[in-house]
């Protein structure tokens, strides 16, 4: 069922992220810096709700470790002549085709891609922006189950149940700007299904399934921001949770997908 | 910039929609119920915070008179011959298809075209859920002079500055699942653009323009429901506003779509 009201803040107090970095320590410190915490809190109300924390890929990538250093790249002879007609890297384009099982679209300097997790999406999200001067962060091999590492150190320490979406910006057909998405879950279902369910007027929903995963990574991203240092964001009193779920159930299968 | 804290809220006590019906009127009662009117609010210290509100395409149609009646309809024989392949209602076909300016695919019972105004989705957004018996909603003719409207009532009625979303929940290209987007836009821009600015490495955003409009109306979703006739949402706390801004802008040129 929707909340009545959601309350979405961004976690302040964590550092810049650095390889091999705790970083679930750093997340646990920012919420308790928020007044979340196993001894206590602020409103001792919301206590029964679960919560959700949503953390940006990049410093779940950093403290993984999935950095690239362009230096110890050799582009490929098909890396090179693209990068050279525009203007690209080709240490970078290199890393971007590594990263995909499946060029979209290479094409006036963009590309898209489809990477070895399904997604679609820009330069296989690997990104130069918030990285160590010299390297380029790639995304996790497999954000469920970096969804699932935090989770469960964070459930442990809060003693109380709680959902974990790790997002990235992605672009999209049809639609100009980013979004935030939701490439790893863990604790929450990605999906609201409303298919059986009855309208006003009686009449049952035929194909209502929201990706509400991907709807709360992007109300996350209101209060992230990419240059105020805050990768992370706790979300309170969304009430369809918890469940178990996961990030990729939200790719579309390639061989189902009209909508292009 | 972000705002530290989001408060999305959905609007209850709107009634049941119908043509003619003075939506605006309703959704300042609503507002007055949540403690939102020129008169005084519980927090006064969100008083000089812009609010954004955030409407169902499906309300404003309704109150507008998009609705056909099914029995007027006379479908075309490419209507009736797609439908009766896939026990597909060929009225309803005929409406979608009158709304569309190019159909982009049509297969497996699935129509996805681009309607009049340039959004891409299912059925030219012609709706039979939460419409009256024998009766479908369309979109809006013109969801950001929808907007437009609302926002200057609204406004003129709490003496303060307002935005206004028009949102529908649209299926996309390579993940599963609706989200809810936003098809008019007024007193707020639909994106926020980091072009330019630096990270904390010193290095400047390439390409991170953000489509806030749809991750703001994506959030009014998760409080929304299809259900729960909570057809409208209140977001307080957000600070990129207020601006001039229109949903149309949101719409990807086709010839620079690379993500498909």
């Amino acid at each position: 069922m929707p909340a009545d009201t959601l309350r979405i803040r961004g976690l302040k107090g964590i550092p810049e992220i650095l390889p091999g970095m705790n970083l679930v320590e750093k997340i646990l410190a920012a919420l308790e810096l928020a007044g979340i915490s196993a001894a206590g809190e602020a409103e001792p109300a919301s206590r029964t709700d679960a919560i959700i924390v949503v953390v940006a890929q990049k410093v779940v990538s950093k403290s993984e470790g999935c950095l690239i250093r362009l230096d110890n790249v050799v582009p490929s002879a098909q890396a090179r002549a693209w990068a050279s007609e525009y203007q690209r890297d080709a240490r970078l384009v290199e890393v971007v085709l590594q990263q995909a099982r499946r060029v979209v679209r290479m094409d006036r300097g963009i590309l898209i891609v489809e990477t070895h997790h399904g997604f679609v999406c820009a330069n296989a999200g690997v990104d130069t922006s918030n990285a160590p001067a010299g390297t380029v962060v790639l995304l996790p091999p497999d954000p469920d189950k970096s969804a699932d590492g935090l989770r469960h150190v964070i459930e442990s320490a809060l003693c109380r149940q709680v959902g974990i979406i790790i997002s990235d910006t992605f672009g999209r057909p049809w639609r100009l700007g980013l979004t935030n998405v939701g490439l790893g879950v863990s604790g929450l279902s990605p999906f609201i299904d409303y298919r059986g369910q009855v309208d006003s007027y009686g009449r049952s929903f035929q194909a209502t399934v929201l990706a509400t995963a991907d709807e709360l990574a992007g109300a996350a991203e209101l209060v992230m921001g990419k240059t105020a240092g805050i990768p992370a964001a706790i979300i309170e009193g969304f009430r369809n949770g918890p469940a178990e779920g996961s990030g990729r159930e939200l790719i579309r299968p390639a061989e189902e997908d009209l909508f292009r």
